[in-house]
């Protein structure tokens, strides 16, 4: 196979993560021989440069995908819906950043440091998971994998760009109206297609996605679910309460988790972490060293610290987990696939 | 007892909360006859009205607070260990919403809502809770006198006006400095004297207080401790992780929580707390009803929304409770301190 000749599509080219992806791409120097660049019809005719060169974005149809090898979509779940079996039909396989496949039986749903394996029993499609999923399972698996896991608790601490540039752009302005005494009215949070609309700067909203019948909402029961298809544990113990915070970029997260093991010390777990990959240990409480959103922006690694015992149970802990939602979150771990099915020897030529 | 000649002492006049103290003692219409207005010597001189009438703060010593009945104390920790005594030798009821004397084991460290009780066996002194304890205890005392309470694991979401009226302007600063591109020094936050300080603008930093040698921070093993006094339950498994936010006031908490009972449903603990005493129930998933500091703020009230039983744990439900940090978490909760001393003629005339 000569890699350099991948004819890669990105769809959703002008979106947040779709301009996160093609920087990853560009920094990764991923083997491009061909790029073609689609989105919707209302952003098609955008131009977009990359490594020195302007592409002008298409309109994605059926026809788009004639000839590529690797299709990665950003473009909502619908757009994928539609148009991911297509580009299948048409020979590429399908990296979904969408939630439209994600708990299909058919595809798998991966993490490359936590289950790469599993991309060798796709059939065209393989799913990203949702960007609070993907930073937890990267902190989670090594510790699975040494002493078990038996539950899982986190509470979010979400940045708005995880609902696209209309959301980053409804903070902004909020933010410059309330700092500078004006009115201003909420139109995108909590979620775009919902009834009710709250203010984001200066506040914090516990809904992320639309509410399931059980008082979860979607973006919940993603996560939930999600890792425990992941983790290849469909009965762990996981429960999530996910929230909108008023931060443009990084995701936080509180979780607390039961171990099988109930002899394992604080010191144990930073070691293993320290070495596990995609992880970078920021944990020295005394010199006032933990992960930050502020600081997680524009890196590709999932951060963990405030790593502490439970004072009751002596198989629980609790740890703080900061990772860049656009990137570790999605564009990154896109990327990451696409270049395990390079590994893998995974791309028809 | 002419409840109307008490002569009422606030120490901290000019600060965040001893501004809001004086706010809900007017509103309260408490039964005032004599004000006397306390700082230290920085602000002394403050002009501050009080119902009509301007007032001259004046810098507290020990004979401040000759004839005073009730003083209450939201100046510091030092101010607290200095001046309560001699404010109690001179024959005043103190309650300190400083963490000068909430662990003594002499000093009863009272939520009115869960254990007015507890104020009887005053020495001179009684403390008022951390603010974050403050809300999360008003929720879970009807849950723990109805169906026992064994577990409780929290993540808070707490606003920077807990740590006083620097840390406001600071958010305000920073916030107006990355909105117009501008560069800027973090000089208070996370904590005013710890040794490294940190963005809190669209960020959303892990600590509170400084850190104790287990890891724990000083705020997280106050809502440790406290709730255990407050509750009476020294062996209630309780573990929490305090979270500063870019949010100017309003403390938002995810509760975990664990029943001995566990057969109850979530429309059983939203009816309890529905008629509970200090609590509002907003949960109305379908109509996006859930609390949120920004519509918590002015506001005596603690919120609690978002219950979910948990989906593996049938003991275990999920909830997020917020309030006005200044207020239940701080002014109201001492005046209504205060009240109950009136109430159960507490009050030496």
């Amino acid at each position: 196979m000569e890699t350099s000749s991948l004819h890669i599509a990105v769809v959703g080219a002008t979106g947040a993560v779709g301009q996160q992806m093609l920087h990853t791409l560009e920094k990764r120097n991923f083997p491009i021989g061909t790029l073609t660049l689609l989105s919707s019809a209302r952003s098609a005719g955008t131009k977009v440069e990359f490594k020195g060169t302007e592409y002008i974005v298409q309109e994605a149809t059926p026809e788009s995908f004639n000839g590529v090898d690797i299709a990665l979509f950003s473009a909502g779940g619908s757009v994928s819906k539609q148009l991911a079996p297509e580009a299948v039909k048409r020979g590429a396989v399908v990296v979904d950043n969408t939630s439209a496949y994600r708990m299909d039986p058919e595809v798998p749903l991966v993490v490359p440091e936590v289950n790469e394996d599993d991309i060798k029993r796709h059939k065209g499609i393989i799913a990203n998971p949702n960007c609070s999923t993907i930073q937890m399972v990267v902190a989670l698996e090594p510790i699975r994998k040494k002493y078990g896991l038996s539950k899982v608790l986190v509470s979010t601490y979400q940045a708005v760009s995880g609902a696209g540039a209309v959301a980053i752009n409804e903070l902004e302005e909020q933010t410059k109206a309330i700092v500078s005494g004006e009115s201003f009215e909420p139109k995108v949070l909590p979620v775009k297609g919902d009834k009710k609309h709250y203010q984001i700067a200066f506040n914090a909203v516990p809904q992320i996605d639309k509410f399931e019948e059980n008082g979860f909402t979607f973006e919940e029961m993603k996560m939930i679910n999600e890792t425990k298809k992941i983790m290849h544990m469909p009965s762990l113990k996981v429960t999530a309460t996910c929230v909108r915070l008023p931060v443009v970029t990084g995701h936080s997260e509180s979780v607390y988790i039961e171990i099988e093991d109930d002899a394992v010390s604080v010191k144990e777990i930073q070691n293993l972490l320290k070495d596990a990959p995609g992880v970078v240990l920021e944990d020295i409480p005394e010199e006032q060293v933990y992960p930050m959103p502020a600081n997680a922006v524009g890196k590709p690694d999932v951060f963990v610290g405030r790593i502490r015992k439970d004072l009751d149970d002596n198989n629980g802990f609790h740890m703080w987990v900061v990772s860049d939602n656009l990137l570790k979150g999605a564009a990154w771990n896109s990327v990451q696939i696409a270049e395990s099915l390079i590994k893998l020897g995974l791309v028809k030529k």
